[in-house]
């Protein structure tokens, strides 16, 4: 098959993680005889830098004529004075937007070759596998008006939390859909007991949890499955919720199994093309030093083969690579615990090409 | 000293921990020569059963005549299909905008004789001792809208995050105040990259920290906080961030050291009364049975001595008896662990007052 990405590596160690990506597609490539085109395109504090806004059309025309799109990381300390709306960040929320990306699939998953890095007992978190479905176009994020004003002639301030319950119905839809070829549940969270929006949302879920009579949905409330994503995050298959929610819960779930430099997310929508970025950030600490851990890029590269281009057999290529280079001990910085072997971004790259 | 308290157990183990919080409140004033007087309200599922409503008019009167109100719990899956303005979270919610409780301070500290119940490593909980002042009557919990809206013939649902400057400004002055007595640092949670009521909140935030120098301040991204609250919760001190935000993070800060039935909060305002209740809810699977854990209600009452009758020696022995029963191995259901001594409710009260 021949598949164009648009790559956008964007700040910090975008350019070192997706720079593992890429070579692992090709090397995915050679073995299984797919061609991958890669075209790159600029986005973040680099495109503020280069082309004075934080999302170029160049880059927005490159990505819709793609088959898929490939994201680094946004943002850094250079760029945090300036106007919101050239900040970095809404490079990232404008292409959410503009390519209708309405679902962020973030899974988490343990490994037992990291529960030394984990903060948690290893009891606590011994087979975790969740997968957060995040809706992420919509709520506070997009609301408008957000904007200064004034009460009774003082200052004040205003977000609004908006939703269309079209827009609650496909990402939970999704969320039954994903649930179907896990472990069959769907953990929907909201906050109902105060928020209309949620009250909603609690609706929809239950109206389409009629269409998966197969599928068990469980409500709970956001403040306690913060709480339990700590107390018992194993009882948890898919966990569906909206932007803001999601953004906070999702962060909280990746710290779980001391992995965050490894997990992928994939941003979906109704028709293509999806994207693709590691959980971590920009990092701008470690930036240039050659200690990024890729594998995060890598297993979204995955991701990538899987969703986007229906290739399964290469997908766990990538992924058993991966798994085999922890198990003989290889570890980027982050990573480390006693007895490792401490590695390169370029070393831990070498390592997962020439064990695929 | 003469004080009135209204007492308020609300639904569940409400009445049950409250019960424990009184009879060590007699046992300080038999032994400090104080005289508590204790007047009753009711307030959530159980005032909606006697009275048709979660907040009856008696109730808020007698709160406003007491120096300061002990709240039990509120809620039950008996009211949870009821219309959102009769459900006891109501009576909660309307009391804290009546008494204009606009700060909620939640303490979370490490027991060494609790380890064992914490999902997370020692390593990592050993000496956290951190104060979450989360703001309590504004944001998205009392804007407005929040209903129904259609746009282009589509349902949809809006809620509003709204604040006047003055609000975020007195309850970040308070956590500045706070840490003065503290170890001098102050954690501003916001999601400024999105957010326009989070760049104000940061602003406002800048701007008393200039009259406090002697006070660290630094921000954190909501996201950012809930992962570091995971891997690294030593680093903060206070913390303090707006309603939503604060409801997901001191929940999800209050299992880190496993003693969620151990934790008190006080909520203040500006010219009293201040409410005092455990974080925990109205449990109501073990709702009389007895086997909740009173020491999160008499951990409480020990904060009402300090804050809001200035009593710190009689604070003082109140926590002191809790910290040597707990010494001394008894542990209501919820906390215990290996080689411990298993106490009903009743017992675990006795135990405290027998101490004191
Ligand atoms: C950078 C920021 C705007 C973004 C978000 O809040 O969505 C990030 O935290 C994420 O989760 O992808
Ligand atoms: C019961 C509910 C309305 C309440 C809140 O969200 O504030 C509770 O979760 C709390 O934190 O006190």
């Amino acid at each position: 098959m021949k598949k164009r990405i648009a790559v956008l590596p964007g700040d910090g160690i975008g350019k070192e993680v997706v720079k593992g990506a890429i070579e692992v597609l090709q090397a995915v490539g050679e073995r299984f005889g797919h061609q991958f085109h890669f075209s790159y395109g600029k986005i973040g504090g680099s495109a503020f830098d280069a082309a004075g806004t934080p999302l170029p059309d160049e880059t927005l025309e490159l990505c819709k004529e793609s088959d898929a799109v490939m994201l680094g990381a946004v943002g850094g300390p250079k760029w945090d004075r300036q106007p919101p709306h050239l900040r970095p960040e809404k490079g990232l929320l404008k292409i959410r937007k503009e390519l209708n990306l309405y679902a962020n699939l973030r899974p988490t998953q343990y490994y037992s070759s990291l529960s030394d890095t984990s903060p948690l007992k290893n009891e606590v978190i011994e087979g975790v596998d969740m997968l957060m479905v995040r809706e992420l176009t919509g709520g506070l994020y997009f609301g408008k008006p957000s904007e200064r004003t004034q009460q009774n002639g003082e200052d004040a301030v205003v977000d609004t939390l908006f939703y269309q319950k079209e827009e609650m119905r496909r990402v939970i839809k999704l969320a039954f859909e994903l649930a179907r070829s896990r472990r069959a549940k769907v953990t929907s969270v909201d906050k109902a007991n105060v928020l209309e929006s949620s009250r909603m949302w609690r609706e929809v879920a239950e109206d389409i949890a009629k269409q998966y009579p197969d599928v068990a949905l469980e409500h709970m409330l956001v403040d306690n499955a913060a709480m339990q994503m700590i107390k018992n995050p194993k009882q948890f298959d898919v966990v569906v919720t909206e932007n803001m929610f999601g953004d906070i819960l999702s962060d909280e779930a990746s710290v779980l199994t001391g992995s965050l430099g490894m997990l992928p997310s994939a941003s979906i929508s109704e028709n293509g093309p999806y994207l693709y970025e590691p959980i971590h950030g920009s990092a701008p600490d470690i930036q240039g030093k050659n200690a990024a851990n890729p594998i995060a890029m890598i297993l979204s590269a995955a991701m990538m083969l899987r969703l986007s281009f229906g290739m399964e057999e290469e997908a766990e290529a990538v992924e058993n690579a991966v798994n085999q280079v922890l198990e003989a001990g290889y570890r980027t910085r982050d990573i480390v615990s006693f007895g490792k072997k401490v590695v390169t971004t370029t070393e831990m790259i070498e390592e997962v090409k020439a064990t695929l």
